[in-house]
């Protein structure tokens, strides 16, 4: 049994208010399966890369103890570059260079070795290679996460709306829920997008924490107020992956689980964005996500007597 | 003892995509008092009308056990007026009259049988008004409140500076803290707003709940996802008097009671939103806030195994 996680494993440049990077690993399954690796053992990452990845990038993987099997190298080939500058706020931000290079013809490899794939985590990618994907899969997996963003709402909606009746999660930020369900009210967009396919559905709302929707039920997770957000690239995708990794080590998909399973990717995102991009999460301890948790409960209870 | 709500007592004429007002009763003390009644009987008012405002309207108080005396009504002159259009995303509204008539040179009168205040709520009005108040009772309260906004740091900074210095709790939205500190992150504005005087901050971000720091703790209460918004008008003000109403029957200031105090003001601001003006609560029985309270309980409640 085991995780996949599929998605981007890029080089960013980032220029924040703080400072500036030169080409570093980025990419959305690479926070994401960073993230994973925290709580499950056996994650498995799907993606492509050029060349001009090194050894010492793919051995930051497997230090993790992710499987890189099914991450093709194209030999002659650059990896996806994405360069980015954030605006002062941190919460807005303008794409400076985007060259897909590997990723304009990424054709997904599920090795046999992954077939044993129980939680699919499908990263941010175009709809048709998010559902070529599932339809590797011999198996239906157990619990199938989908996270995407509004570009393929404006590009490719019909690819987008067809791969949602595949998934059990959606995960996707305010904004996106609002254009994907046509709704302002959250509320009515949750109810909206709840029958488009996803039965759980998770609205991130980055410095505002998260909205779970499920049934007839709503669970409000808070962010952790922070003095100082470094770099925001990967937090959601950094979310995304210790959610699942979260829910892969519990093992059993519920409500209650995805709460929890929310406060985890939350306290992991929130390690994320406190240096340039995977420098925080490459290198934590057990001690330090539990006390970050223990934070999150802090921050959130209460004791009010019926 | 006694609680005092101060703040404007007013007309308003309100106009929401989903409809429009005449001029319907509304103003800081007014929302804040009858939100606060639900917790506490000791309930008095201090504020200015005019003689067009009328004896129904006075006995809306009466009925909720909110003691009148410190309304003053001043013959031939006109109550505060008020007349705004909201957007479409009900969180931004553009003011098309303000009319101060009895608010331009009001003096705050604090009746002899006020002066067995314990609670003291300072509603939105000049920083000036608000620190003759509690320069006006004899005995400094045990715990007074201040509601502010963006307004008064344009026109009277000074002003507010020194009324902060004489209050316990201080509370703004978050571009409102941002404004007062000069810092982007709520965390380092609360850090410098905890130095002017206030012991608590509670940064109220609408559809995103509210935040209280004090010390070194923070709180994150959430807000109740709302399928229709129906008129924010005063939700901030019903927040505040069901936050120090509640307070004042529990009796005891400490911070794990705020945090119960926030979440029957956000209980009784769901409210107010759901209909024009104060028309929801006046009229709330006390299960319907017990339940409402309870929807927060579930909404925000998880449960992680250390």
């Amino acid at each position: 049994m085991s995780l996949i996680i599929i998605g981007t494993v890029a080089f960013d440049a980032i220029e924040t208010p703080f400072g500036k990077t030169d080409k570093i690993v980025g990419g959305a399954a690479t926070y994401a399966s960073l993230a994973a690796s925290y709580f499950y053992k056996k994650v498995k990452i799907v993606g492509v890369v050029g060349d001009d990845f090194h050894q010492d990038d793919i051995d930051t993987f497997t230090t993790h103890g992710i499987d890189t099997e099914g991450l093709q190298i194209k030999e002659g080939e650059k990896s996806f570059f994405w360069s980015g500058k954030y605006h002062n706020d941190m919460n807005s931000r303008d794409t400076l260079v985007t060259e897909l290079n590997v990723l304009a013809d990424f054709d997904p490899i599920i090795p046999e070795s992954y077939q044993d794939c129980e939680y699919l985590m499908l990263g941010n990618l175009t709809p048709q290679i998010q559902q070529t994907v599932i339809k590797r899969l011999k198996n239906r997996p157990k619990l199938v996460v989908l996270d995407t963003m509004n570009f393929w709402m404006d590009v490719a909606m019909d690819d987008l709306l067809e791969t949602l009746k595949l998934v059990d999660v959606l995960t996707i930020n305010d904004e996106e829920a609002r254009q994907l369900s046509g709704e302002y009210s959250l509320v009515k967009a949750s109810k909206k997008i709840l029958t488009m396919g996803p039965k759980y559905l998770i609205i991130k709302k980055g410095e505002h924490g998260a909205l779970l929707f499920h049934e007839d039920k709503i669970f409000s997770a808070p962010a952790l107020p922070l003095a100082e957000v470094f770099d925001p690239t990967g937090a959601g995708d950094t979310f995304a992956g210790g959610f699942i990794g979260y829910l892969a080590k519990v093992g059993t998909v519920n409500f209650n689980n995805m709460k929890n399973a929310i406060i985890f990717g939350s306290a992991l995102a929130s390690f994320c964005v406190e240096k340039f991009g995977t420098e925080k999460i490459v290198n934590l301890s057990e001690d330090e996500v539990a006390k970050r948790v223990q934070q999150f409960v802090n921050l959130s209870s209460f004791a009010i007597e019926a």
